[in-house]
């Protein structure tokens, strides 16, 4: 079963799908190992690692070339997070093509103008795109699919914009209208109440994804009574890297040696397991079968 | 002054450098932050976040690109692992061209054979270049540098291949003397002994450079009285980040919500930070400024 | 003398500046071999040899990608086109430091809207930024330059857009006073009466630049005498590349054999001259020789 | 049906497989225009229009964007060119699994070492790799390849080593034996009689393909007598383009204007057909319809 296919059966299921946040290969093959249903390729998260601005400074070839990496190396789905399409919709039919090509899930695109400011800045600009024109983008994204399984996940933020629940549920019907997969409701309070209005008051058909950052409170049996269907923690693992790798510098800097940090960090071995350095192992002796059988070594 | 020569003038001052080991431009960004001196750009580190085994897999463009988008984003210099060279000599030359031009202030290239494997991978193999083959490279290199002052790090693995300290001693001589800028011992005892036994036999005018992850428990003190020039903390970062990541997604996966995992994080300012999001900030109000100087705005 | 300077005074001599159209390393290589004073990197030609459409579809990096490594192969500078800046004055910001380090002499945006279309594209549609927020880029642009050398050309697409000759003027005026280097000044008529009709009353200090392919009957004395300083044969080597591919596929595919086309056609030297085949040779000789001097070859 | 699938399919035909060599997607695009059966991505071609030589220096990063991008524009299956697997087996693992991701329908590897240089240069360094060491590479290749139509084409540099027939027939026995779906025989005599007796003499099941680039005098009539299977014409295309380019340049140069250049090159609209400019106008109105019919426009 391909990664598209995995992600469109467990959205289909009914349970609620935990995705978590990834920023390159390795974050994402952890989040695999920790059994969460799928990877969020997170703007946010991946322009931090690049040390820019998550302000659409970044390009699609270099969001691809990361989306694409974390595909090629784990056997559950990415979801990549597109932010507003990388331009209108010709732009984003060709982000369609090519992340479907490289063996993505999912994309995320949200209704703000481009270029974007992250949701969550203070004082950031929040400006939408008028609903016509992210709905045009939804049109392209649609016929720009070949598997009728790739999912297009329209992101609203009128919410984050301060527009109102009426207009976030206007929206969210016209995105299904035009043909999305799923809807994410994203929100910048510090309590879910918010999003629950939102999806109490939801009648669609298709998903509704969330990402409780600003929320971290609301639990998972809440998400699940208010039937939502999928919950991304998408930076979770990078703001935890970050505080690791500040400390275990910092007792480096401070310490005599290396003994005391050595204590609190992974081994070279579950390293070299991650990367996959055994199976070049296993690889040298295959062939060497081969060329015994072959008669080139006894 | 720019990085290749803020490394230089460190080299030349006696001191000790100490240098971070870092994976993206994030990591760096932390090396630096932390006060060390430099960064390395791992090819073991870069390789893991890639999930792709460290044994020559990836290529030169995509370990360029990552160092290139470190040396953007810092100010400290970095000196990038460039394991065989990815080659013979003309693709060290054209390798020191690259590197350059991507304002990186130094380059290692090692005497194993092309392909390699990671030095300290238990089984792994170990064959080391002819020493003609690799004063051939060091050749190259010196004579493709434009500026005088980027320092070409010649790497044996005499040890690691366990051919015994007369060998690397004549070959840390042999590199030296086709102009190498520093010399990198390499060991994987779990004592400093071997390398303290170089350092202390060798009589070059060249810096020596060392990498104890085999050999936590060497102090910095000792490594000074051994008149050992720079050290290198090589991918501590990664495996922090690693054990990090692993922790946060089970807490995730087991806790009913995200509370208690927000409290061992970094908060998202903290990242917008790094990221140089408040820049953008800066940047907006100097072009208001400016258009209101110009009459566009009031 | 580096290439930004090269072209600056180049600019500066008052004598008219020829650039040859390039799409990639090759053709920029041409065009320095026929005695043009610099290098168009033009996004029409660049997205042609994509076989994509010229309107925003590839990405900022793929576009320094091609401008960096005809940066790389030539002596004389290269002049980016960047069609919008790539977004906002952030990406404008981030356009230039990129540019910049990549070793490109000049880029030139252009005031359009993102995503925008071919200038020449008949029944194309063309809609211009207003002024203030193009201002806003150029402001942008100056400030994140280092080398003050580096220039912007600021391209107008007023007289495309068919908003009149007042229009064009203004504008060019304000991007002049907002930091521009120089004006790219565009038209899609047969002629050039409507350009020598800006020209002539053009009262600005920064060059004027203009592009011929939709005029090209106009001759190199007249653009001299109405003070043009820099004249772009943008895309005439695509143009003949494409023709030259098609013929010579068609005979293949229709004679017996290679024979007559191989009349036609360069040879495998020429080639291998244009790509340093023979550098490498003097590279290998230049190690032997230090191989010999230090013992190890006799 | 896939270009993995064509391919196969065209080379159990029986007929000969005409394929015209590229060194972008345009070029591959006018490949396809002219009726040929598949293109040939040369990393010569490929390594000159990156005025690169044509000996390792590119890296496989460098050689798979460009076939990726080629395999995107054509409906006709892209044969790649990949030297000598970039590196040992396990590279050759790794480049198979990203060149079938990208579409590409087959590679062909050599038996030179790494790094290697252009087969017809005079005065080349020619050697070869034993026979085990690419069986070894054949094996790798063989396993890593998911889709089994995916072929992998074994190329002997017997013949331009001048290592004899005999020795060509045994080593091609031999990879074929391990696993390689066509067998690749260059020769750098200028009749193609060298190429008849290997073929004469070969009893091998799998396909023989050849480059007649040393003898163009070869009559494709004679290609068919003496069962060749696959006739690739590697690089006629950028010969006649980097000849055309010359020729225009120069004219441009001599000339007073441009009327005359253009009488000799491809119109813009040409160019717009082959990049979809037109496509782009068709997904407008695609989109138009369906805001109609959803009420967004009248």
């Amino acid at each position: 079963m391909s990664q598209i296919e995995i992600l469109r059966k467990k959205l289909d299921s009914g349970n609620i799908v935990e995705v978590g946040g990834a920023f390159d290969a390795m974050s994402a093959k952890i989040v695999e190992t920790q059994k969460f249903d799928a990877v969020w390729a997170g703007s946010f998260a991946i322009s931090a690692t690049h040390a820019l601005p998550d302000a659409s400074i970044m390009t699609m070839t270099e969001f691809l070339n990361v989306a694409a990496s974390m595909a090629d190396a784990c056997n559950i789905p990415v979801i990549a997070d597109c932010d507003t399409g990388f331009g209108g919709p010709s732009n984003v039919s060709h982000t369609v093509k090519k992340y479907e090509n490289a063996g993505v899930a999912a994309i995320s695109i949200e209704d703000k103008i481009f270029p974007k400011q992250n949701s969550l800045l203070e004082g950031g600009t929040q400006v939408l795109l008028p609903e016509k024109e992210f709905v045009a983008k939804i049109i392209a994204a649609k016929e720009a699919k070949k598997n009728p399984d790739f999912i297009v996940i329209a992101r609203t933020e009128t919410l984050i914009a301060n527009l109102g629940m009426n207009e976030a549920i206007k929206r969210a019907k016209a995105y299904e209208k035009a043909g999305a997969d799923a809807i994410l409701i994203h929100s910048k309070k510090n309590t879910p109440n918010e999003i629950f209005e939102f999806v109490d008051s939801w009648s669609g058909n298709i998903p509704i994804v969330i990402v409780p950052t600003s929320y971290p409170s609301v639990k998972l049996t809440d998400l699940k009574k208010h039937k939502i269907n999928m919950v991304i923690y998408a930076n979770q693992t990078l703001r935890a890297s970050y505080t690791a790798m500040n400390k275990i510098l910092k007792e480096i800097k401070n310490s005599e040696n290396l003994e005391n940090v050595n204590k609190q960090i992974s081994s070279m071995e579950d390293i070299f397991e991650l990367q996959k350095m055994y199976d070049l192992k296993n690889e040298e002796e295959m062939i060497k079968t081969n060329l015994k059988k072959m008669g080139y070594v006894n």
